[in-house]
């Protein structure tokens, strides 16, 4: 009997858990649900129903888990909630400021409804979360430091596209590696946010536009990048998409410290991700998670669940003898 | 109320033990356990009683989880069972293919007396396995590759020891780097034992012995050297204590995997320790491991677990509220 999943919301992430679900066989893709008109969503998936959002409730008993695809902003503060009521769901929340109120909103919603929810499900927060939870119980005498990329960040592109006279843009966070390598040496650096990434830029202007007026604009922008050393590239709009249509990203989890009685001894422990596909990843840890709250499901559990909360033997499609003797 | 813990047999381990526990304010060592004569042991913390091994049981009250620092040839496959009778238990038993069996007997030990028992707890058992499993629930289509090093291995070591003319010496274990690059590069290469590693061995030689016969009997012994590129450097008993006296080791988890409908996009997942002391962190993770193990046992939970089976929370002192502001 495999478990079925929903998509709720078909972006880049919802295309990325449509593909997951083909690597894991004890999974199916059930419907797809949309706020669009369902008549014009092609999806990759044949035979599998694409419906109208507003009717998720009357399909709660043909889906096992539901994944919400949709954004931090706005979306999810408000589905994962309310689709808590009718389904066991996962999120990937990543607004880390607002994931304790996202929390409660989403636990009180879960148990009410005898459900379970997990939200903020992906590698940041996610694995990323994971690694240093671990590393700083086994370390507590250290100093963690989280650098990103290098990879692709949207919000960063689309501050650059509101400026006058850009017709497109792509910027990828870089981490400097003169950094990596202090952060790795053990001797707890300071790192300012300028000592820790770099963020280039590949920027279409329009014919007209006054290319150093738009490099200013860029590189004094406030929050974005005036605390970086950046770099702006103009190129063509063919160059962008032949050379800067992939989201890649990554990044890296790094924990020093020291053991001993005299603290003599250093030790690092190092996470790293390097990902050709950001969203499509962030798919493969959600459709692991949603195995774990199919599991937790079927036992009875209710509320709201995050990463730290989840044996590792529920991420897989293993019994816990086979993980035993083949893994551990 | 800290967690009281004990330690069972006060070799490196035991003396790693120890020293973790004061980086952990909410533990503390309730007592040393040891087969030599108690009279003989000088430990490192003032006011903790030293005990005769078989004395254990009377202490069953003053003890929340006893940590066994025995070796896994001979010690852990009896005592583990025995003292989970008594006393939550955390081990590091370490001989991968018998696990099962491991775990099959400590599991039926511990259920009988309502206590939790953890077995091979450490880095590898441990970690790297944590590693092994997220990393392929996570990429299913993908390859797994383990390195060790660079460390010391104690059975090479002691394998050279045992060489006619040989007085000491010290073996490192250390992966190829060009290998490391061929696992993460996505291509799935097989890679032979010789391809993946390297060994060097430090060797205080009798001075009168002959030094090409003891090269000769090095490179050539099966199962430990025959296989790999050996080096072997003939050194003195002072540069021996001097450069080598130390017990660093590490290496890394790499998994590779394809997403996409075409399983056109690459991801690389690294996991890696760089450690100074083998013992001593071997001896953090256990030590994390035995607080999870005191909430399990104040849970009622009972039988035997491994890394898989813990939620990662139940690791850290902080509370799920702290975890979930701070680490997600």
């Amino acid at each position: 009997m495999k478990t079925r999943i929903g998509i709720y919301g078909y972006g880049n992430l919802g295309r990325g858990i449509e593909s997951a679900l083909r690597q894991n066989p004890d999974m199916e893709l059930a419907a797809v649900f949309t706020r669009r008109d369902p008549a014009s969503l092609k999806i990759n998936t044949p035979d599998v129903p694409v419906l109208r959002a507003e009717d998720a409730p009357s399909c709660a008993d043909k889906i096992d888990v539901m994944i919400l695809c949709g954004g931090s902003a706005t979306d999810l503060p408000r589905q994962t909630p309310e689709l808590a009521r009718w389904f066991h769901v996962v999120d990937s929340f990543d607004t880390h400021a607002k994931i304790p109120e996202h929390f409660d909103r989403v636990d009180e919603a879960a148990r009410a409804a005898g459900k379970v929810a997990m939200i903020s499900v992906g590698w940041d927060p996610g694995m990323f979360s994971l690694n240093r939870l671990y590393a700083g119980a086994i370390l507590p005498e250290g100093k963690d430091y989280t650098f990103w990329g290098k990879g692709v960040s949207q919000g960063h592109s689309d501050a650059i596209r509101r400026i006058e006279g850009v017709l497109d843009a792509k910027q990828y966070t870089i981490p400097v590696e003169s950094a990596l390598e202090a952060a790795r040496s053990g001797e707890n650096p300071q790192l300012t946010v300028r000592q820790k990434h770099t963020r280039e830029c590949f920027v279409v202007a329009e014919p007209s536009a006054d290319l150093a007026r738009i490099e200013q604009e860029i590189k004094q922008m406030p929050n974005y990048f005036a605390d970086y050393d950046t770099t702006v590239h103009f190129i063509s709009a063919e160059e962008l998409k032949r050379d800067h249509s992939g989201i890649p990203h990554g990044g890296f989890v790094i924990r020093t410290g020291k053991t001993g009685l005299e603290k003599e001894h250093n030790h690092v422990i190092e996470y790293r991700l390097k990902l050709d596909s950001n969203p499509e990843f962030t798919a493969s840890v959600i459709v692991a998670y949603a195995r774990a709250v199919a599991r937790m499901g079927r036992e009875g559990q209710t509320g709201c669940k995050t990463v730290f909360d989840i044996p590792p033997a529920y991420l897989s499609p293993k019994s816990a003898q086979e993980l035993r003797a083949e893994l551990l």
